[in-house]
């Protein structure tokens, strides 16, 4: 009988090991795509690329038995060499071909170049050869960093005694309601896909206490934005026993403040490849919703045209307000009204009109929209029924409420949003790895 | 201007800290949901629900200005009290009770008894009530227990090199084709949700060389079984420069060992609670699919009648003959037929009616599909066409194959499944939170 124990003794090195040990003068064998090849004459630089990386080759005609004229880019290939220290190369050493083995080759040139520093083509061009644009090195360091964010979400709330959960995403129902909603058939019964796990994580605070969740959410939006995608990805998160809608945005400091750091961390060789500086998030400026109104209003003579709302252009200039006065490049918006925001939201007991709620907005883009919830069954049908709600729709959430919830609060971060405006990027497609938008289902 | 700091001062303790300070003899402040009340004449033990654990509070008549006969079960509240140790509580510890602030109250009993040891109901009642049957602490563990799997899942592949992805769940088309997709109308498109990440994160290895994702795939089988669910959590990974799909069942079988030594460190609690024996993961035997199915012909003597698949009574026998051969709780099955895996499978070299894949089957239940895929251009797209499948369709997908891949091969775990397996329950809706299948959408 054959055995699997797990262990594959290794044969070929990585980047961090051949920087890690001491491998100078010694022979190495290394795996990676072809990203380039420059002919000088006698020498020929190979440039390997690995996932984190770019490795230097130097091939000599003669040195081995392969000819460089046969190899293509976008190669797999293994070399063999010996490891010399280069200063101007990528890592700070370069391998002196001795072999090299190619595993797989292209079938076509690539289509577009790649291996330029910067892909200089359209937006449209580059989703639509997605597949192949993506290896461009500072492509795919959004999508690096974007793995950090989540992380550090996950790591950060972990430690704060939260519980990871997953909650379905065909429902019966949305949270949000409106017209937003991807529709399907279910074995002969209407089914939506889920605008936001609301219902389930607050289902989950009874269970669990403080629990959180990143996984897609979907939205039918038929306006095509800049800052709109149809299918994106939630951070949320929701706690039992606060005392006020505070310690939702204490929380979500605390996280932002530990991202911030694990990026620094583990994640700089991508923040330098893209020139992105770590936004400071010592301490976030709040202030309410009526009051930045008024702020912006009167400091950059703008007319209040709809109170109950924030237009755009008034975001951008609450970020721009709050970096202009307190250096700030987040800042919590307060109180929103009662009528902008679901039935679940707490009501102040000071003013009905106005909501326990916030957004954090980040360089003028909200990234976040949390609050507290109401917890007591009697006011949430009470709420329910004046808005015209049947309670009778949604029992099997209304339940929790019934047989008791604690006072709780969460929020819901865009993960795209959060990583386009870290990344300055003005398209939030940018920042996923497969958008889908009105247009676009494919690929 | 209020600014938020992300630093709450703590009023109210949770159950590791009292355990870890010396709290013996002080007072202290705890919150949690109240799990049961036992009166005693005079003496009444309150038992507070906490995320993790049980905490035994006494109130004595006199001892509180609080009157327990107004203490409701299900109730949240803020306790204050003296910590003494006491051998018999859950926690060996427990709070007398000076002071029991309510913070919100039920409106009805509950319908079920969420404080008993087992919950003796019906899988049916269970799922209709799952918002509150969840709350019993056994039912919880499980879940608790769940996210230990992902976090290991993930944790180890991290430090494997691996990138963490997330790729779209509305697709064109899905990986697996055939007839158990859910269909929905995507702005006058037709679009399907995402069967797998299979295409995705094989067009990811062209980007990271190595990548996982740990999110939500949807099959609309038709058929009721206690092995399926109609959505369900897929741990998928991918990695390229694999020198055969052995490679993919050492990294499976090195993130199972890391999973079990997490769960055995840091889910003890729940464990113990559940009384779960982990499985040994040393080496798992690996067999192929056709000696596989002449083994259990031959030693339960059990007529072969579809050489081409394996019948869910054969992967029990599977299960149990490696069990009782070699002890292991696992089995790999080897090079299953090529008409029965997908088109972009790698047939062996060797006898092309064979492919170089693998099946994970963990007690008799196949847990995991994994396997080599083809890397060529002209390979895949040759048996696309012998298929009769039409490359155009999914042009995307292909266009990695046309511009180079490395070798690479991967594998899709059921979370569900191997939960379900793990903690021996006989139905896989015992292992998701909220379960999809043909009759429910509701929790």
């Amino acid at each position: 009988m054959e055995f699997v124990n797990g262990v594959k003794e290794k044969r070929v090195l990585d980047i961090r090991e051949v920087l890690e040990g001491e491998y100078e003068g010694k022979e190495i064998r290394m795996n990676g795509a072809v990203h380039t090849i420059r002919h000088m004459g006698e020498v020929a630089f190979v440039i390997l690329r690995k996932s984190r990386g770019l490795v230097q080759c130097v091939y000599e005609a003669g040195g081995t038995d392969f000819d460089i004229r046969d190899l293509k880019e976008e190669s797999a290939v293994e070399v063999m060499g010996v490891v010399k220290a280069e200063e101007r190369a990528p890592q700070g050493f370069e391998i002196r071909l001795k072999e090299i083995r190619v595993l797989s080759q292209p079938a076509e040139p690539l289509p577009l170049a790649v291996s330029k520093w910067k892909l200089n083509t359209s937006l449209e061009t580059k989703l639509s050869l997605r597949p192949i644009s993506l290896r461009n090195v500072r492509e795919r360091a959004k999508f690096k960093i974007q793995e950090g964010i989540v992380r550090g979400f996950r790591d950060y709330l972990l430690s704060q005694g939260f519980t990871e959960i997953r909650t379905p995403k065909i429902v019966a129902r949305g949270a949000e309601g409106g017209s937003n909603v991807f529709k399907l058939e279910y074995f002969n019964k209407k089914a939506e896909l889920g605008q936001s796990p609301q219902f389930y994580k607050q289902t989950m605070v009874g269970v669990y206490d403080r629990v959180f969740e990143a996984a897609p959410v979907f939205r039918a939006e038929k306006h095509n934005t800049t800052r709109h995608l149809n299918e994106y990805t939630s951070l949320d998160f929701e706690m039992g026993y606060i005392d006020s809608f505070r310690d939702v945005m204490d929380m979500e400091t605390g996280m932002l403040q530990y991202v911030m750091r694990l990026l620094e961390q583990e994640y700089k060789k991508e923040l330098d490849m893209l020139g992105v500086t770590l936004p400071e998030v010592g301490r976030i400026p709040a202030v309410r919703f009526d009051q930045a109104k008024e702020l912006v209003s009167r400091k950059y003579d703008r007319k209040i045209r709809n109170p109950y709302d924030l237009e755009p252009e008034e975001e951008l200039l609450i970020g721009r307000y709050f970096k202009e006065e307190y250096g700030s490049d987040f800042v919590f918006v307060t109180h929103y009204p009662s009528k902008k925001r679901p039935f679940y939201a707490m009501d102040d007991p000071e003013d009905p009109k106005f909501t326990l709620s916030f957004d954090l907005m980040f360089r003028g883009l909200e990234v976040t929209t949390g609050g507290q919830r109401i917890h007591d069954y009697r006011e949430i049908t009470d709420k329910m029924e004046k808005r015209g709600m049947d309670p009778e729709d949604i029992a099997s959430y209304l339940m929790i409420f019934k047989y008791g919830m604690p006072p709780h609060g969460g929020l819901g971060i865009g993960l795209e949003r959060l990583t386009m405006r870290l990344l300055d990027e003005q398209n939030v497609r940018e920042a996923s790895l497969f958008p889908r938008d009105v247009t676009r289902l494919e690929p």
